[in-house]
């Protein structure tokens, strides 16, 4: 991934020197089963250890890459200069996939690891402007139309729920991902036992594949890029929320904007959401990742490796970015700048046609047919905005309407219906539902 | 979809028939909560479902729907017209997606319960054939490449574990999926209680949306499709195995061939893996589909529509392939005719080069340097490639290596390399890990 | 494709009947090939044509096929038994994918010319609401914020353009797959000779491919099923556009709405852009189907089939979907209500500040450095757009500026900057450019 | 893209010191054009073009965006530290994206021209391989199986005639990408004028957009990544080619083995066809790019930047992959080991049954019924798969063929339906179709 949308922490864990270094592990891991299953003589890891950890050098690994052409050949030779003869002891029936698939499954890991704590920070966050924002009203819009009112805490109490659920999928995603493989060339345990895998793999906090192949089935990764996937989604869907806000017409709400920003070389007066648009973006690319995930499942056989070339790519570009759009979009939450007095313009706008469903509901109730009634409303409705009167005036002059309610009943049936304490009764239950503690009920309205 | 890939049973289930049906189970389930909180008066609901139940006649909503250019207002009408008044009641205080929205819910769970079904129909089949091959030879390849011999029932149980981890994640996704709404235009609750929508639901099987919008989330359903595409994929990595043991070189297995069926219009000699190509290429359409699913998370603001479409389209599309894909490769596992005479043959055409690696670490066991050992055993391994020899005895011949090992040793180390029964001693153990019970231990080798 | 989104002359198109219609027009251009040439005595082909043309029963092949499983055997025993003996000189020397290719070939140009048909309609739409408002200005928008002014005009001028590229690269892909195979099994013309297949071709409107498989090359399908995608892309962003105008609170334009249509069934008061918001969703369809195009192009040697599957349904949908989309959206440019008064009142809404830039590149004319004159703009502008005053009014009053211009000066500047017919005076020459002629000049600002 | 699948004059041509250049560039051809015009003095660009270019330091111009977190206005306080008051004449009247897109048109045209050279030098070795297997008879294959007989030149072609219309698909992108626009904010040249466009970009080699927004549109780069991912295929299709005839079994090709490979940790006998998994995987890639291109083209209104995050990404990512699969591909097939006597022999295995269809057509010219003698010949191929003999010996032995030939006329039947050299004749008239020039023909068989 480009250095633009990379965090160095992610980033340095996809380098080659995390690699090898993870390698190292592994086949330290093993070693260390083995001499404990008295099959290696004791201490040879320990030794390789001592001279080998974080001494190892990937440009040398990829010298002898170019003449070997096979990287975890180039490795162990790398690791038989730094530790000499008891490296002989390491990758003992072992074949390159089970190192590598066994890294990869530590690495990913890690990364997961990284973007779960990322996205416990932004819903810290969304439950903080959720909280705040409980009783601030504002239309709420469905097709780009005024609906009916809400309030800003619900949007945010939403994005929360939604990233919960992206959590969930990412955590299964992560224990689907951790399952190691050291069964040798087709998986059958041919030149090592079950017993060392098992113990190595529990060492390095992994399980081991039900029936491998040469290597981890790719369903695993598959899964991993799906949730990142929908991680991208959860998170599209909170810039794509924060961009209409920001919309001239709309000016509900807006990214902050830093000291001596500039919106646009040639139009000063431009303040843009251009991190809300630039996240909605990259989670198109993440899935893209997942699109090319599906098609690294079925494999040749006991496996081909054109998932690899893939996953070189896709598993570092996914992880890295999906780091990188949490702590974006965390920023976006907290410098996000609401505007409750423009909100309640808004919402004022239509005069009242929000509550056209509360007045239907109330004739309905007091004994008109449900269509002759949507009729009338929709008529006032219609009057309204196209500017004839006042919505809530319109009604009340209506002869149909009044050929049904006398003025006293109508007058009170329409206070009820206009009335937008009631109509935000519930907020607080929805609130304390999905922010899952007492502290979500803003209160009595 | 097209009739040729529709089983009738899962068709019938996406029929305006029985979505229009699905509809009034809804809005009897709400009407019912409602009388049971005295919110409307008892017995409304059991008279619309005395009247209208099982009489809906979706030619008649059609028909309607072209003059209100809305649909679940058609459905309404045409149920007042069925059932009279008390059809008012109906639809209290809820807006449209509540009905279509909790609709989907029943409808995508009844689908998932059926693929559900369809994969453990599969996982019998595959586990029948794991353990009646579980002894069964034959090579293991990858890349392409002979590598060293596993079991074909290693296979089928590899199969059936893919399969269970795709069950899996669609057991979660029905989780995900079954979650209702009955929270009015917004979410909000504004015309509607909670607890009739608790009432409700409940009665339904389902729970509510955390934060409703005026829909369900749609994260739900991408999160189903992502598990249909990966149900597809392991549908294909089953139907590329097939495809690749009967390829004629190979010839290891082959679809069942009808009475009367022909391979070829032109080519009277011909045997195809029809079904298995026809499979793969459905995967396709899956993964096609879950692309799609992920466009459809985010929407503006309260909702936009933009979704509908594209659902009308995928859901029912991918559950009815996926359920058509089940059946049929179901099939092809139950009539797939093996040949274990050939994989033996396939198994011995090279001489047993695919015990190099046992030869390898023999020889490092008997104190050769790794990268030496590697040469030598690669030396002969190429040799006996190039038809200069048979590899067991290049190996016995080889003055380097005669030079490391008396020849009574070396002849004992070649006999344990060469020992196909000790290289697979573990596979046993493989298909009882996998298929979960005692009795996929096929017994000691 | 569900007959919802289907038109009935292209869902036609891709029937049985048609198909086998087809087929058989594909089997007599061969045949009289070969009468030409002697290969097959004259008057088959007329015989065979007049006992069966028009008169295939579908039903009749399936119920056959459900034996031989094998469609073109299935369709050539059929035709044997309406024509009779002379039936036997059909298909001499094929294999089937010379009859599926060549004829899928047929449907495909026939479905492209009804889809070019209908960007000839849609483009001629647009050019007419391009000129009805090339002089009806309204506020620019970029990242949805207020940017300068343009005219209503030029929006649709600008789609015209796109659907013009969209055009083209359909028209491309229709001679692209404008190939047919008739070169037998594997592509050598083993049994058949190369005349007789340019001359069955080229009476059938086609070329052969260049170097055939058992198939002509899928990579022709996936152009074809790109191309559909960028038409549903250029849809798409109509139907954004439209989305957008019609938004409550910039309101510039709506979907005609017709009489009886119902908004919402909770809500009385709304009119929502559903046409647009729908084609939005399917335009997410058009793309999925290129995503499977794409995999189908790689086959096995000298073919497998597992391209068939997907193209018995990615080819119908997306056709049938393109045509429909067509369809709708230019019933939506048609009937599209614009309100250029609103357009007015948006665009006066900031007080000129969209001025911003013309003002800045006249100070800077004037002398000031560019950095400096622009954090002088973007001060006044920011001060605006708080509302602590109007944008020109603070520019005249700013005391940094008048320290630079003479007070004269400084209003003839403002005056010029803050002129919106000097700002759009090439408005006509871009509209002359786009729609291709001098009409295309709404004259002289 | 990551390092390994980077080639260092494609990746140079993406980095920032490039893209500053080309930026530069592009403001000086407008100040060029204004100079002529008499907008701005003679003599500016090219003191800023003296003291700028070559000189521009992209880290302090990431400094600076640091801050103003604006590329271009970064850029530009760059230049003017450089160059002094002459750069206050830069970027009169324009807007940052009128320098982003125009310099993203060079630099993508650039990109393209490599990679157009590189398809040209892989269908040098195309046209080279197909020349010299023209008459390498092969056995071809459909759905995996034994079909009948052709030639591995004719596989070189058919690839080389994809290549070649991949080339066009990707000729034709160039063209549509060479676009710039220099017409403002929102693309209506409020302040700077269409004759200054046209001058410019035409010094730079591209044309205008025919109506700009604030950016070009962004049909034309989905364009491109599509023509991109449909080089991927073509790329694919070799390589799996090359996947399949490596294959243990099949053995009729292997990719160069260089001295000192290791085909694998664990195996020393192991031969991998690396190189084309490794294709076969990066096309999924590029087709991922191609997937997220289309999510670009819809933006809001007159631009949102959401592509930009995208582009910075894939464009680079997509053009730098293709270049670099390209090189290897080209690699694959220069060092292409054939081997012509295992294709014989794979050619033999069956006995004839390739000949199959000859035979069934021999015998309907000789008066059988064309389904009475299919059922004739498949029974004597499937006795002979069953290996109850040769296939011509069954066929001369069937009583039910001999009772319709005589005994000579029978033997002369099958002589010509088992003579190889008739059934490949028209190899040489396809080849020179295919290649384009008389050289294709290998002479008369």
């Amino acid at each position: 991934m480009i250095e633009r949308y990379s965090r160095p922490e992610m980033a340095v864990l996809w380098s080659d020197a995390t690699r090898f270094e993870l390698w190292l592990e592994v086949e330290l891991a093993v070693c260390e089963a083995m001499e404990a299953a008295d099959v290696v003589p004791a201490g040879q890891a320990a030794e390789v250890r001592a001279r080998a950890r974080g001494k190892l050098d990937p440009d040398r690994v990829r010298a002898i890459e170019a003449t070997t052409r096979h990287d975890v050949i180039a490795f162990l030779t790398h690791v038989e200069e730094l530790a000499g003869p008891p490296a002989r002891w390491l990758h003992f029936g072992m074949t390159s996939s089970d190192v590598l698939d066994t890294a990869l499954a530590l690495q990913c890991g890690q990364a997961v690891d990284r973007i779960l704590a990322g996205i416990d920070g932004l819903r810290t966050a969304l439950a903080r402007r959720a909280r705040e924002h409980a009783k601030t009203p504002m239309i709420g819009r469905s097709h780009g139309i005024h609906a009916e009112p809400i309030t800003a805490g619900l949007v945010f109490a939403r994005w929360y729920a939604e990233l919960g659920r992206a959590r969930e999928r990412l955590a299964r995603a992560r224990a689907a991902i951790a399952v190691g493989k050291l069964a040798g060339a087709v998986g059958v345990y041919g030149n090592i036992e079950p017993a060392i895998e098992a113990a190595a793999l529990g060492a390095l906090g992994l399980t081991p594949e039900t029936v491998a192949t040469q290597v981890v089935a790719r369903d695993r990764h598959a899964e991993l890029l799906c949730a990142l996937a929908l991680l991208g989604t959860a998170i599209e869907q909170i810039s794509l929320g924060v961009r209409h806000w920001q919309r001239t017409e709309v000016g509900e709400a807006e990214e902050g904007f830093g000291a001596g920003q500039k919106g646009s070389s040639a139009m000063p007066h431009k303040k843009n959401p251009i991190l809300s648009e630039n996240l909605t973006g990259l989670a198109r690319l993440l899935r893209a990742y997942a699109g090319a995930g599906f098609e690294d499942v079925a494999l040749w056989h006991e496996r081909d490796i054109s998932h690899s070339s893939v996953e070189r790519v896709s598993l570092p570009d996914a992880t890295i970015l999906a780091d990188f759009m949490l702590a974006r979009v965390t920023r976006v939450i907290d410098g996000l700048v609401l505007h409750p007095e423009r909100m309640r313009e808004n919402l004022d706008r239509t005069g009242g046609l929000y509550c056209s469903e509360a007045v239907l509901l109330r004739l309905v109730a007091k004994g008109l047919a449900r269509q002759a009634a949507y009729e009338l409303v929709q008529r006032c409705a219609l009057a309204a905005h196209a500017g004839e009167g006042r919505f809530r005036d319109l009604l009340g002059d209506d002869p149909d309407i009044r050929a049904h309610l006398s003025p006293e009943e109508l007058e009170k049936e329409l206070d009820a219906a206009f009335d937008l304490d009631h109509h935000l009764r519930h907020v607080g239950l929805i609130l304390a539902r999905a922010l899952g503690d007492a502290d979500g009920d803003p209160g009595p309205w």
